[in-house]
């Protein structure tokens, strides 16, 4: 351990997680991505992780099903713009690291706030990559495309245990002690993972996210947004963002911005690749980063 | 962001978390680091985080308190080797960023194993950081500190629903409804947290923290753990390792190596400052990288 080195060039990531997630999204991927040189970091938006809010009855025990379904979201107020701008600032400090640009990834519903931050600041990252991720086109809102024929066979919507209008929310039960419902919240999402990884995961998922995000529509344009080299990773066993939808986002962008097409790089994966497959999905990113 | 910039060449950072805890301890403290340079890496240590497992009870509603106090930890025969070996393996693809050397810091319990990891590899560390972290005299488990007299007053012993000798593990029960345990929980670790955000915190928790690693003493050596720039942060409303502990980690360190005594450093917080003054840690975190 004594060779003489010098500090890595290569570009570092900043990491987005989806909805109901956090920034350990990504635990298992950063240390792979800093063994091929990449410095990493990965933030919680608000509403999620750290900054999770929860309705009260989510903590009770045993829950009461009715009062679930209508008590409001502590978090029916957070917007897209907060996302964004919390992604930006840590953008900001990302740069400390000394790179001009960074490569920016996101996960499902991050692809909503990565459409923005790309739109707002293109000429700071030099790859911005889509995980199984919402890439609506200009001015249409990600909720619209929740139920449109190619997200057939989407396993999300069942899951809900409030209505959103009501609510303000997106409401998961990680909580629920139903055998057939801890077993579909974990087909939708984490179908290739084992039962044991799940139970982490689920205890680190929380129950509620804001509606407005997903209903505000981002405007993108071919100048902005459209000049970042863009991928897609396709996940191919996807149960909450089908392919076929992972595929019209990629060909509504590519008739978008003919001139930058879509890079698309595919994983035989279920909806989170970064636990059933974290190596074969830091090889890609790095190798996204070094191309 | 147009200006032409050089990779950093500022230390990057291993964090290491504490008991119940995982790598998200560092969530907010990573990118204050990144803003002055410093890449970070943050790992959920085996039977925390993503790597948790449960006892069943746990997750039933609502729970049976006397089959909680009784069931065997599926996390009891997770070794202190085994938290090494998952950290050493974190620091070698820490090294692929190019740095010689990174600053490990370890929070509470991870103290153990930075000790540890100090005495196998000294040259890869640039600055060993105790915060408010366990540092055992050579030989010594840490488990034998914990009703010293000098850790009077500490409040976390009374926060276990098991019999470690029966289950194997440190029992926490972050999802209990009783609302004086989790007052008293909250005291222990997140006394300046306010309610919003130490829910947030208790809902990534996990329960179950095995015995062995504190029952385990690690064998330091003046040569080699003795040898590395060596640093004390001391939080002065710890209820969980109370200060006249923090201080007898101290005074015992610098008996044992009084050529290389603890550089110590205080901040007037709970257990947990990374949450409740995460700006000062953060701070004086790259003021010791960069001493």
């Amino acid at each position: 351990m004594s060779t003489t080195r010098q500090p890595s060039s290569a570009l570092p990531f900043l990491l987005v997680h989806g909805a109901w997630h956090g920034a350990w999204t990504y635990e298992r991927i950063i240390p792979l991505l800093a063994a091929r040189g990449h410095a990493a970091i990965a933030c919680d938006l608000p509403a999620h992780g750290l900054n999770a809010r929860f309705p009260a009855t989510y903590l009770e025990q045993p829950q009461r099903p009715a009062k679930l379904a209508t008590e409001t979201s502590p978090v029916a107020g957070v917007t897209l713009n907060d996302y964004v701008d919390a992604t930006l600032a840590t953008l900001q400090r990302l740069r400390g690291l000394g790179h001009d640009k960074v490569v920016l990834v996101a996960h499902s519903m991050g692809g909503i706030v990565a459409s923005a931050v790309a739109e707002r600041a293109p000429e700071a990252i030099a790859h911005l990559v889509y995980l199984t991720a919402f890439m609506p086109e200009s001015g249409v809102p990600a909720v619209s495309y929740i139920d449109s024929p190619e997200n057939e066979g989407q396993r999300v919507g069942g899951l809900f245990v409030a209505d959103p209008s009501a609510t303000g929310a997106l409401r998961i039960n990680h909580r629920s002690t139903d055998e057939a419902y801890r077993a579909a919240n974990k087909a939708a999402f984490y179908g290739d993972v084992d039962g044991i990884a799940y139970a982490a995961v689920a205890n680190l998922l929380t129950p509620d996210v804001p509606v407005a995000p997903f209903a505000t529509p981002v405007a993108t344009t071919a100048a902005r947004w459209g000049a970042v080299p863009r991928h897609y990773i396709q996940c191919l066993q996807d149960q909450a963002i089908r392919p076929a939808l992972q595929q019209r986002f990629i060909a509504t962008a590519d008739a978008f911005v003919p001139a930058n097409p879509t890079r698309v790089h595919t994983l035989d994966a279920s909806h989170s690749p970064f636990m059933s497959q974290p190596q074969a999905l830091a090889t890609l990113l790095a190798d996204i980063a070094e191309s």
